[in-house]
């Protein structure tokens, strides 16, 4: 089946007290958003990207898909005032039974394992949310103070959250609500439950300048490998 | 009030693929344990540490204290089946009135603030548990597969975790159960709240050879700050 993938980079950069989003700042001499491209790129010869960008930064990321990509299978558009609109800008484009991945554009050490696993599981199952565990015990905040909940039940949610064009489309044509923090909360409130698969611990977001190093130490790994 | 550091080391590594345990792993030529002691005897000019060891690494966990230490303010005592027993086992070494610190032996990012912002709330409230929240989304596994959770009142529990000692020697003399994965939950079971503090991001355990990596640039940094 087509793949698309809607690469969502909207945030603006404030925690890195950089005027540059940060998914322009470079690693290794190129923006995080290379690489996460990149990586999609290569999973599949036949998916395309579907890029999400502040209006203001939709030059700069022009100029990266001039300077490193075969610009047929990228498409820019602009984002909205929430992920949820700018992933509904990015979803509109879209006009071909596929399967979707919506990926944060700043988690850039995605691997196309992980986006395989994804397409494998939403081919299966309709959608593939990627998770992990916490590595560290958990508490839930209660109206008395807080309690311990059991670890093994909490999963920390990543992307690429995936899903059958049939799914997300339809589901992507509901009105805004504040709950909606990803893509799943928008197909559970479409009615449909969501299946969740292994995600990695290095897919981080890239939000602090220590994560820049931290990427930096993966990437040079992966290219000596 | 006096001050006690429970430094608990007790894994074997095997995540590490590594047959050393990870808190003897060098950064920068000197073992993750020496970066947690050093923080800890750096914060407080009267505080003490009882390291807890596996058997085998006592004498491992020795020279690194002859190396690197004032020796008055360092004693080892041998770890237990579980952490449970081996916290119960440093524990039983305090005879003073204190503020106890149980710490990590690999969170070797641990900084003076943060035991400062443990002390001083342990003092205030009897306990003091640093927490941090998650950066991703957060689901919990139901009976009918999974469900979004609001990540806001999802706390993310890590070390030190900080008690009076009028709270956690007595916690401390119930029987082993398997709901006890920390010391908060310990002290829970005896009948009491614990109070959470702001943990720190950087606060990490170290359990994968990229964590090392992590932890060096941290450390590096630090140096040169």
């Amino acid at each position: 089946m087509k793949k698309v993938a809607v690469i969502v980079a909207g945030g603006s950069g404030t925690r890195m007290n950089t005027a540059l989003p940060k998914q322009f700042l470079l690693i290794n001499g190129k923006p995080v958003l290379y690489y996460t491209i990149n990586t999609f790129l290569k999973a599949y010869n036949d998916l395309n990207i579907l890029l999400v960008l502040p209006e203001e930064y939709i030059s700069a990321g022009q100029e990266i898909i001039d300077a490193f990509f075969d610009y047929k299978r990228i498409k820019i558009t602009a984002g909205g005032t929430t992920r949820f609109h700018s992933v509904q800008n990015g979803l509109k484009l879209i006009d071909e039974e596929s399967i979707v991945f919506v990926h944060d554009g700043v988690r850039c050490l995605i691997t196309t394992d992980l986006i395989k696993r994804c397409y494998e599981a939403a081919i299966e199952f309709g959608s593939a949310i990627p998770v992990i565990d916490s590595k560290d015990s958990v508490r839930v905040l209660t109206e008395e103070g807080n309690e311990p909940i059991d670890r093994a039940i909490i999963k920390l949610i990543q992307t690429p959250q995936t899903f059958h064009s049939k799914i997300i489309l339809p589901a992507f044509k509901i009105d805004y609500k504040d709950k909606f923090t990803d893509e799943a909360t928008v197909v559970e409130a479409f009615g449909l439950k969501v299946h969740l698969v292994d995600g990695e611990e290095n897919n981080i977001k890239i939000t602090k300048p220590v994560d820049l190093s931290f990427a930096e130490k993966i990437l040079s790994g992966q290219k000596q490998a």
